[in-house]
């Protein structure tokens, strides 16, 4: 085959490449590179730079922190750095030249979150091993629209189902997954990971096999950026209708629309809610608001603390909450479950801290998981990994 | 909301940064900002900078070939550039500040081709309408795995189902879209936008309502890079086993699933099978090596040409060809139709020459469109646009 190779090669090179498409450049530069011994070497070649640094999640010593290094100057005009050894983790990373951001231009794999593209790349061998996509068997994921006659849109979902879903003729439970503030349906499994994790999980008997369906919290949005009618907009962490209760009021659209096209188990005992940050704010108001709807809840480093009294906002989502904590502390539920990093927010830790409280006072069950960290992706992975194996057991 | 919104912000701005996601950054600056008269705005800061360009399918002139045009530097340290005006089209492009090549750090929205990551951004008004989400139903994209025996492996394709095909029970005619070299399941997805081409056609009633199953041609992978077993493998452009038969040799392995699991018209007059570059190459090889199986045969770009005699490769689907082009002639088809772009690599240009030459020669009928430009995705979108119209009327 290297003949052919060449030879394609060859009239590649020796053709004017300005009509042609851009696929033929492959970086000579290896970065990252990730050592036997789970150092991280990152190369960048920039012979005019005089400062080159990499930010990342790299602070593993602080729940994967954001660090930033300095790269050194090689004579080739390669700069590189090494990590220190590093767990087992997913990490992002971008690379900073002369005041400007840039991703790797080695490495083609990089995220967008909210309105930030980050490189990322996984050192195996431990917690990350749920991360990658091993040789097991893989469920689907679709992207689909589904009708929302309370928001007067169609909107955009993702649906995970697990692996045998469609050979099968039985019902499923259903995990739905919510996004934090300025993310989309498709930021659980971005830099989620989510369809790894569950993959993962369900093969290894540790989670049941379960759909889970990941939504989009900005209803005024029909989808993702880039996805959506709104085009290749520039993505920002605050929108209108995101904490307001339009989307916790008209989340019966979306079980409404799962449970007519899935086989799902239309039972409290079948249903399960979870969300990171604003995310988990509207899971906890969302399990208020439909009330005897599901037995599980989680709430991972949920917004809780953000929202200033009499904002002006009316919904009646956010009416008598007090209330509606005591009848679904009376209806009951099996799991309600909250993962908290030491570090996150301040606002954000007292708000959770505060509701603890509030449901001690009232003799309101919950387990509470406290984590090194943050308010990182690293944590609400490992929630989820967490979550998933007590569902539906 | 105003006051929430600041509250917040407040609460992220006064702690400290570095235990949190990299979510709150939003780049001030507005790029690429395009204006009413379809100019283009890119604009960058960089201070410290001595030289920035940008590099993109800007040469409308010249059918979207690559073009590179310096940037000003302002005295606020923000470089830019305004375009000529630009015709309606998806383009794509990327910066080179003092050597290094960056995407635009303030548009999130990059797509990676092979192992190149470019910003996009679309200029509406006309063709690229079509590229763009509209507030027209959608279809479904599910990425799933199927059982490729042939290959001892589960792999991964992309399959588009139009929207109404969930709620109804009739059986669907369906097309097989194949990428290029380098490509994977996720090319026709980004760069090709087939999902939104096919959601604006059937809306429009130009097209007929069709599944379209969007393969990887790579049989070394299991799925793109970073979502197969592989992990974040570095994208090239050269594999082996993409033109040795081996994927158009166990082809049959998706057909069986895609007729096993969808609705499909199982008929020669209800499958099409298209592909740009290799994935041409591969469509005129198993069009021939599946006899009588396909009515609609689609060569856009198609990477005829390339392979040289008596590389070494012995698969039966390269023998006899010429038989099997005579049988195929006698068997008959609806459509044999080739676009090619007259700025195209030359060798690739003369291989389908030689190869209409070849058909000429015995009688066998086809289309042949010849368009403005190269080896590019704009060529390819609009062959996409051109063929999917004409199919299973």
């Amino acid at each position: 085959m290297k003949r052919l190779y060449f030879t394609l090669l060859l009239g590649i090179l020796t053709y004017s490449a300005h009509a042609q498409q851009d696929i033929f450049r492959e970086d000579p530069i290896n970065s990252p590179e990730i050592h036997e011994d789970h150092t991280v070497t990152f190369r960048i070649k920039a012979p005019d730079a005089e400062k080159v640094s990499v930010t990342g999640s790299l602070d593993a010593d602080k729940g994967f922190a954001s660090i930033t290094y300095d790269l050194e100057k090689g004579e080739d005009g390669i700069w590189s750095f090494t990590t220190p050894e590093l767990p087992s983790e997913m990490y992002r990373y971008h690379f900073t030249v002369d005041g400007v951001r840039t991703v790797d231009p080695a490495n083609a794999h990089a995220i967008r979150d909210v309105g930030n593209l980050s490189n990322v790349f996984i050192v195996g061998g431990g917690q990350a091993d749920l991360y990658k996509v091993n040789e097991i068997p893989h469920g689907t994921v679709a992207y689909r629209w589904y009708n929302s006659p309370g928001n007067d849109k169609k909107r955009r979902l993702a649906v995970y189902t697990p692996a045998g879903y469609e050979s099968s003729t039985t019902d499923y439970p259903v995990l739905y997954l919510l996004h934090g503030i300025g993310g989309d349906e498709e930021a659980w499994l971005g830099s989620g990971r989510a369809a790894q994790i569950m993959d993962n999980l369900i093969a290894e008997g540790k989670a049941k096999p379960m759909i889970v369906v990941i939504t989009n919290g900005n209803v005024a949005q029909d989808a993702a950026p880039g996805m959506g009618s709104a085009g290749f907009v520039k993505p920002v962490f605050m929108l209108p209708h995101t904490m307001d209760g339009q989307f916790e009021a008209t989340f019966g659209d979306i079980m409404k629309f799962v449970e007519d096209n899935y086989r799902t188990e239309n039972t409290k005992a079948g249903r399960a809610i979870a969300g990171l940050s604003m995310g988990g704010f509207h899971t906890a108001n969302i399990s208020l608001y439909y009330p005897d709807t599901f037995d599980y809840i989680g709430l991972f480093s949920s917004a809780l603390g953000v929202r200033p009294p009499n904002n002006g906002v009316t919904s009646p989502v956010y009416q008598n909450k007090d209330d509606k904590l005591k009848r679904q502390r009376d209806n009951g539920y099996k799991l309600y479950w909250m993962g908290m990093g030491i570090d996150d927010m301040e606002m954000i830790y007292k708000g959770n801290a505060d509701f603890r409280k509030q449901m001690d006072g009232i003799d309101m069950q919950y387990e509470y998981h406290e984590t090194q960290g943050g308010h990182t992706w690293n944590n609400w992975r490992d929630y989820l990994v967490i979550f998933a194996q007590r569902l539906f057991q």
